[in-house]
């Protein structure tokens, strides 16, 4: 038998910051990219019955010395059920004897290391000076990729927030969406002023923007390619399933392309339908984690349209879990069992 | 938060039984054949490094209202570090909702759910009035594969037990297999005396053998086609990755052929090259779960040869998960946790 470590919701929400979730994707991101951190094949399902589905991001972060896996499910009739729609649970082992470490629950890890993706995209593909961010999307992720990006660009004084599905809510969520950014920044040591403004003029909000992240579960483009402007950055998170798409194909001819990881970028996210529709080829999608490893050239000018596609790599969350276990292991949290 | 319970290895063993897995079994095999039991695709992964392997099985099975998986993997080097060298990880939930149910050592189900399937394939395949089993391969698999065949086979009395890579390891582990069967079966309440010969004339033990269970980590054919008398009955058990072969390939040529999953025996099992070599044909393969449902005909005669291919399905791992739950929260055992 062995010893593992329960780590629950909110011993997982003590011992883990936005910034700490940023340092640890960062080396997740240039591992994969020199080949010390290996995904495999995604699991994913649909439980047709109950209106739900699954899938398992697995992989192997050689440096950090762990291997493991994620499972997130969905389902919808939670909410008349009091539950959680969604829910996250990673399994972390010792990739030198495959034992069992610890058991996290993931949902907090799951916004932490979502938004960090976010902002790594624009810290290294992003121009310096970028002012204003535009968020897409005023769902759960939007407070962690505001505060994620406030504490990595630190010239952005204005945030707008549109919600294209229904507009009402950018407005009636913004307070609390403020508040809960500013509740991540003081928690990761970065709290600072910034402005959220709803925005219902879509066109308008992303002809004045910087920095564009799009966080929605939307299947039709919400974001035209006349209306972006040279310079402008993309971090596009929601696209995570094939059929989903949040800009523009055509935004894509005229940009420099990233991903977490290119195959399932191209078969699940931001790049699948250009891709698919010749826009652009897989071999014109460089890795962020090449960027970040120094291996890939990321933005040439101050021109340039930059999109940073992630989909979300099961990395993320193995170097996020392993974090959470180390700091739990040095506080003395989480429920100790042999397993 | 959701509740969790843990279950280790002790409280495993304590809660279930051969009986029990077998049962489990048999109900995931049929769930599988008529679509009430997914399973997912296997991941699968080599560590070079460390001399190591793991993979992750997974599924749902509708009726018992659970989905999950396992995670077993194997460190060569473990055995210098005292560690076990297989280590196997269930993971439970909800299928209703998707809260996760309970996390389970799941060293212990193995043996049993693998045992259980050796013998399910006797059962629904072989001469009901079978006198000689041959089990060939005296690991630890061993005792499981006979108990289980014991406990479902009421007129076997004799067991022939072969090594082929090692003979001296059938007569030196001899009198251990026998005690671990007794173990096994008293815990089921199926206790009945049996006859253990070591036998080191494999030809030959082969030839006087009415059920033959095959259940090593070999590549190469160790039962050549000439040796089989017509009636014959192999459940060939070790054959879970590409290239393991257990029996002679001409074997399928005439026999009715019988696996847990078509589509992952031809590409694992034991199925595998007879399938790759165009001695037998995939549809030439039924489920083991139509011959239990009764969709599919199993034996025809007393001098057909069968042969059942179990690659394992994690719908197994499921049902004895399930069931060992159910049985944990009855007596109290394992421990709960908040996730």
């Amino acid at each position: 038998m062995s010893v593992i470590r329960i780590i629950n919701g909110d011993v997982a929400e003590k011992v883990l910051n936005l910034n700490d979730a940023i340092g640890a994707v960062e080396r997740a991101y240039a591992a994969h990219s020199v080949g010390r951190g290996i995904i495999w094949p995604l699991v994913a399902a649909v439980f047709r019955e109950q209106d739900g589905d699954m899938d398992i991001k697995s992989g192997c972060l050689a440096d950090d010395g762990v291997y493991g896996l994620k499972l997130v499910s969905w389902f919808g009739g939670n909410a008349e059920k009091h539950l959680p729609q969604l829910t996250g649970t990673t399994l972390l082992f010792d990739a030198n004897t495959g034992m069992p470490l610890a058991l996290l629950n993931a949902n907090a890890m799951t916004g932490l290391r979502t938004g960090a993706a976010g902002a790594i995209g624009a810290k290294y593909l992003a121009r310096p000076d970028s002012k204003a961010m535009l968020m897409v999307g005023a769902g759960n992720q939007s407070p962690f990729q505001i505060a994620a990006m406030l504490l990595v660009m630190k010239n952005i004084e204005t945030v707008m927030l549109a919600n294209p599905f229904d507009h009402t809510l950018a407005k009636s969520r913004a307070a609390e969406i403020t508040s809960k950014v500013k509740k991540l920044m003081t928690a990761a040591g970065g709290e600072r002023n910034f402005e959220l403004q709803p925005v219902a003029d879509l066109e308008k909000a992303v002809g004045a923007s910087d920095v564009i992240t799009t966080a929605t579960p939307s299947y039709k483009p919400m974001i035209m390619d006349g209306w972006v402007q040279p310079g402008t950055h993309f971090s596009c998170i929601g696209a995570d399933m094939s059929g989903k798409e949040e800009i523009d194909a055509r935004i894509f001819a005229r940009a420099r392309v990233f991903a977490d990881d290119v195959e399932q970028a191209a078969a699940v996210g931001e790049t699948e339908i250009p891709v698919r529709d010749g826009i652009i080829a897989k071999e014109d999608i460089g890795t962020i984690g090449g960027v970040i490893a120094g291996s890939v050239k990321g933005r040439l000018s101050a021109q340039d349209i930059t999109v940073f596609d992630s989909t979300g790599l099961a990395l993320q969350d193995l170097a996020i879990a392993k974090l959470a276990l180390g700091a739990a292991e040095k506080l003395g949290l989480g429920t100790v069992c042999t397993l």
